[in-house]
């Protein structure tokens, strides 16, 4: 939620000229991104947002995020489309940190997702993945089940501080997921974090995914299990069957997953919630003395992990076994 | 710099119902005002400032500053433009805050001021000044020699921990100031806060003043004494006769200053400097444990206020006393 680097507008101006994107009008910092600074940028061609990576991204992964958006623009499926200079590069350097350009979306997203919200996300996430199926360029997930074991042995000797028992808990749940993670089942590219402030709507009309710094090769039923947990739980952490079926069944209709994947489901919905327990987890136990920021609530995943665990196969999220929607 | 109340999208369209501004489209945090929360928004007619008042902000005021954009606008100053609801209210309630909209200006502050963009913010301080004098509202301007006063009591006990002397050199500063504060010069609008990141330009022509929260009413001279303040000393706090030359010279065009204010102006220029020197110093002295924004250093204003105790006339700062240009 910051700007780190404020840019002037002359400099601002000099590197535009690399661009062909029209004449500088203006350009606000935007609270949006906590390790980047982002300006939206208002040209006589347009509306575009400028990033500025700033450390923590490495530099070698900004021709597989960059080139992925391209990759899935050219197919159709509405994300940020990234900018090229006149001698053809998708990012350049700008106040001293590599700086990449791409055409702002309009659409806003849901603070209060509805089934018909759920829809649009499964339907675009299936032709995102089938839309990634030619894309050549590899990057693995870092955030699977070797990461997962690196996340738990730093947060493990303070994780029974936030909840007794909760060490226990996340080792016996790790063991287990490490044990029987599938290998087999079809991989591609993957969001890996297509949370609902990720996605725009325009009225009910999903109008573009965005932000895709965790995008990364690995199994497209793992990304269907990240947004069932990111999309199909209420406030009060119950599951909303009808979302979730909403969801699945759009995803079905573009991309229908094969019986190994839904037999997975519930496992890789339980990876997919432990994935995001653990980072919280870190972070909150990290969060800098008198840090603004709040840290997110590391439970709400014990909560949905538990669910998952209870669940025994695919019916019970809303899609029949046979891969028809129930 | 920071977003502190999120808006849902459902609820900003319900907002925007009470406008005639369009259909919504896109809404973003900017990193902009320290004390409010500010958005610029997209819609189907162009684009918005939606600012949320937080509760630093005094609701009596609102309609001086309001009201006082809109006065100016009117008159063909370019300021940002208060929308109206269907009521002709200017601001409502979004999110339990009071809310308002103004339209987006293009341009941006030059973070390297020229004497080109000097003489730009001369021209358009005068033609606000002559614009706003027949404003009906009245506010006092908080920060004169009483609000001085305040401010050093709060500063004074810790001054000298920022430099040696300070407490006394401010005190003795402040007594002089107020004995000699004049009481008979032109009165008006005043802006009270035009420092660069408040006027933006496209190329080197003024497409806007923004940023109105310390307007009120007071000596219009004062106010030339802030600018000069604010745009003609160098970062090495050097004072840059061409820059003051360039800024007055092109004041003066459009609002002639009198003899009196032209005598009184190193007086001004040292009670300006003094007003944020103290503004300056008690943030300083006051910044939270921890806090991530870094305050701005108050010895800056130290130095200027030297500078305008070692000028002798107005002709130091570039104009001739019979009113001129030098």
């Amino acid at each position: 939620m910051a700007v780190y680097t404020d840019v002037a507008n002359d400099d601002l101006a000099d590197f535009l000229k690399q661009y062909d994107i029209g004449e500088l009008l203006s350009y606000k910092g935007i609270a949006e991104g906590v390790e980047n600074s982002n300006y939206l940028m208002h040209t006589s061609k347009g509306a575009y947002i400028l990033t500025l990576y700033e450390k923590r991204v490495a530099l070698d992964d900004l021709p597989y995020f960059l080139g992925l958006m391209a990759h899935l623009c050219e197919r159709g499926v509405t994300c940020p489309q990234p900018q090229k200079t006149r001698d053809g590069a998708v990012y350049s350097s700008l106040a001293g940190r590599p700086a990449a350009i791409i055409n702002f979306l309009e659409g806003m997203w849901p603070r209060r997702p509805s089934a018909v919200h759920c829809a649009g996300v499964g339907d675009a996430l299936a032709r995102m993945h089938v839309a990634g199926q030619d894309f050549p360029l590899k990057r693995a997930n870092n955030l699977s089940v070797e990461g997962w074991r690196h996340l738990l042995d730093l947060a493990a000797p303070r994780a029974d501080t936030v909840q007794p028992g909760l060490r226990a808990f996340l080792e016996t749940e790790l063991n287990d997921l490490a044990a029987h993670w599938p290998s087999d089942l079809p991989q591609g590219v993957i969001h890996a974090d297509l949370f609902p402030d990720n996605v725009f709507f325009l009225g009910d009309k999903l109008s573009g995914l965005i932000d895709f710094p965790f995008s990364c090769n690995d199994m497209l039923a793992y990304d269907v299990a990240i947004c069932v947990n990111a999309w199909c739980f209420e406030p009060d952490f119950s599951f909303n069957a009808t979302k979730a079926r909403a969801l699945l069944n759009a995803y079905n209709k573009v991309r229908p997953l094969t019986p190994a994947e839904q037999a997975a489901m519930p496992l890789l919905a339980r990876g997919s919630a432990l994935r995001f327990l653990l980072t919280r987890l870190v972070d909150y136990l990290n969060v800098p003395e008198g840090a603004f920021v709040k840290p997110k609530d590391p439970l709400e995943y014990v909560r949905k992990l538990r669910f998952h665990q209870s669940v025994k196969s695919m019916a019970d999220y809303g899609l029949e076994a046979a891969g028809q929607p129930a």
